[in-house]
């Protein structure tokens, strides 16, 4: 750590949004950020967004709370230096940190069909980094614990070299920062996994940022019929920006949703994707899919203890269910392509930012979330 | 009907094996076959041979009986007559009967991955023609039912069009019968619908002629281990002719053979194929596949209060579950190419037939399948 006059090596004291309990609001906090090790990368964080997964962890319920610790994990920054062995990314290079990784080595990453990498899958318990089981964050000698391998509500942070894609300079940070988590698992449930046809139908269950990521997909595709299904009538207006033609909310009906998708589409939609988690969605997903050929894609994290049930014969008639994590994309590999789709206009992510805040005003991210205020809100690191 | 001095259309007397009620013998009789109606043709059938799903509505346990009746549905024979509207076939082809059709022009046989046409799919409870709700066979006025379309224990029969599969004339009729049903199903759940590639690893649950087809399909792909899972470890010497490398019998492990399979290959299979129809062997068929890129197809059919149920989090871990129906294979469209493959070398049939009897003798063939002797009993209709 070189540090002169009480300023850091980046010129000016760095700065961290701290949760030091679980539910309480971040504190802006002067933190150390120690150089990358083997294998590890520090970056300079210029834009993050807050995704549920940030809130779930630090509201910690249900799991074993970790804290204090830095969380954020959908964010775009700049390589600021790299530890020995990093020999893909240099100074300079924009990334896009990833909250699981993809080392090139193993099984998982050598499989075609697989991102599940076994070195670098998604560890939500793990508060340290994988080489040395230590922080990189300090204030004043406290360890501060990491989140996902990402941090990213820090002005710079450490990333394992596995968990940061390399994409084209001239993409706006502010806008594919998007791509490191939630629009990519939902663009890509679609376009990876249910693959649509154009002229087809698909349903898909859950209308937030994941959800209406299946269906700008689905758009993509050109999906005819995109049928959205939430609880929460109000979420159909914005949905139509994302290609959504129908809506159905399970309330409205006294049979199941899945009887009624299927009356609408004359047997069932020919794919759908579950966006919420909840597992009667999850069930209702697989079983509003037309026999012969559809396919239903699971994306929602479901609960510990959940059971999916259902007739063996709905399989029997030649319906397809899989599940998908982080959309079926490798990190390095596929999402600077992910952003080419966004550079040449066929992937559209302005629509997902309602928000913006300066990183000083972090908690309103929280805040709009929590109020099912907000779809994805930027936060500007500089400010 | 033309009839002549007590001899048929045929030169003689047509004789049927009729299942006259519910578990007892056939018997031998003189039928009357009346002519193929619009989109009928009436055929010669050569060879036979005995599926489960005869023994199962013969036995007439769980579904409504329907009796006086003819069953059969494996088999090869030689259009004798068309009906009015078939251009597709002429007296003299060599077909394939098939207990499902393919109109070609429902959505379903327009569509490339189902082949669960809409008009001649399956139907188990009706025992007369399509066209006219009417039978065609008859002894001395009294009608007598049809089943799944096919009915081929009997010398001549009518078929629906859709439900004929032409075949290259020089395959041997007494082998590729097998095709028709039980060995298709198998093979192309394997071939289809699993698809393992070279090097890969598969489990089969239920090493019967359907179970046995799957691994044939698993050697053709050059599938590197093949493991059997059957509570019969008699059959494990006779898998092995069909490529069979491991064999794991539930019965001799304390833990679940989803967990014993897992621990043979290092997380799971790549493939697994359920030829049973036993919920729990479809529960582990599904949980025994490798994470990131496992693929489970149920092939056999479930008792009809049966439930599917596991951890939702085995399919977010990027399993796919999938069924499948004669092995997703188009009979008219597909069957030909099947039969090639036997011509070819590639598939092996020979060893399917355990053996084989003359019809005189044809409740032999119920005795050796009720006995578990018999893997495939062929049926020689000249005899």
């Amino acid at each position: 750590m070189q540090e002169t006059n009480g300023k850091h090596w980046s010129g000016h004291p760095l700065k961290a949004a701290v949760a030091w309990e679980a539910g309480k609001p971040l504190v802006m906090e002067e933190v150390e950020v120690a150089p990358p090790q083997a294998m590890e990368v520090r970056l300079k964080i210029l834009f993050t967004s807050l995704c549920h997964t940030d809130v779930y962890f630090w509201e910690a319920k249900g799991q074993t709370p970790l804290f204090p610790r830095i969380f954020g994990h959908e964010a775009g920054g700049i390589v600021e230096s790299v530890g020995e062995g990093v020999t893909d990314l240099e100074p300079g290079d924009h990334v896009l940190p990833v909250f699981t990784g993809e080392c090139k080595e193993c099984r998982h990453c050598k499989s075609e069909e697989s991102n599940m990498c076994d070195l670098l899958r998604i560890n939500t318990d793990r508060g340290v980094m994988l080489s040395d089981g230590k922080s990189r964050f300090s204030i004043k000698g406290q360890p501060i614990y990491h989140f996902v391998g990402t941090s990213t509500f820090s002005e710079y942070t450490v990333v394992h070299v596995g968990c940061l894609a390399k994409i084209n300079p001239a993409a706006p940070l502010d806008k594919v920062c998007l791509l490191s988590c939630g629009i990519s698992t939902g663009l890509g449930a679609t376009l990876n996994v249910a693959k649509p046809k154009a002229g087809s139908s698909l349903a898909i269950f859950g209308l937030g940022a994941v959800g209406l990521a299946a269906a700008e997909g689905a758009r993509i595709s050109g999906a005819s019929r995109i049928i959205g299904v939430d609880l929460h009538s109000s979420r159909f207006d914005e949905a139509k920006k994302f290609g959504v033609t129908e809506f159905v909310n399970p309330n409205d009906h006294d049979k199941p949703v899945h009887e009624v998708i299927a009356e609408m589409t004359d047997g069932g939609v020919d794919r759908s994707v579950e966006c919420t988690g909840s597992i009667s969605a999850m069930i209702s997903a697989f079983e509003c899919v037309h026999d012969g050929w559809g396919v239903a894609v699971l994306v929602g994290v479901p609960s510990k203890d959940d059971s999916f049930k259902t007739n063996p014969m709905n399989f029997l008639s030649e319906r397809t269910l899989k599940g998908t994590f982080f959309g079926n994309y490798k990190p390095r590999s596929d999402l600077p392509s992910v952003v080419e789709k966004y550079m040449n206009k066929e992937l559209e992510l302005e629509k997902f930012i309602s928000h913006e805040v300066p990183f000083s005003e972090i908690n309103k991210a929280f805040e709009y979330m929590l109020a099912k205020a907000s779809l994805r809100c930027i936060i500007r690191m500089g400010a």
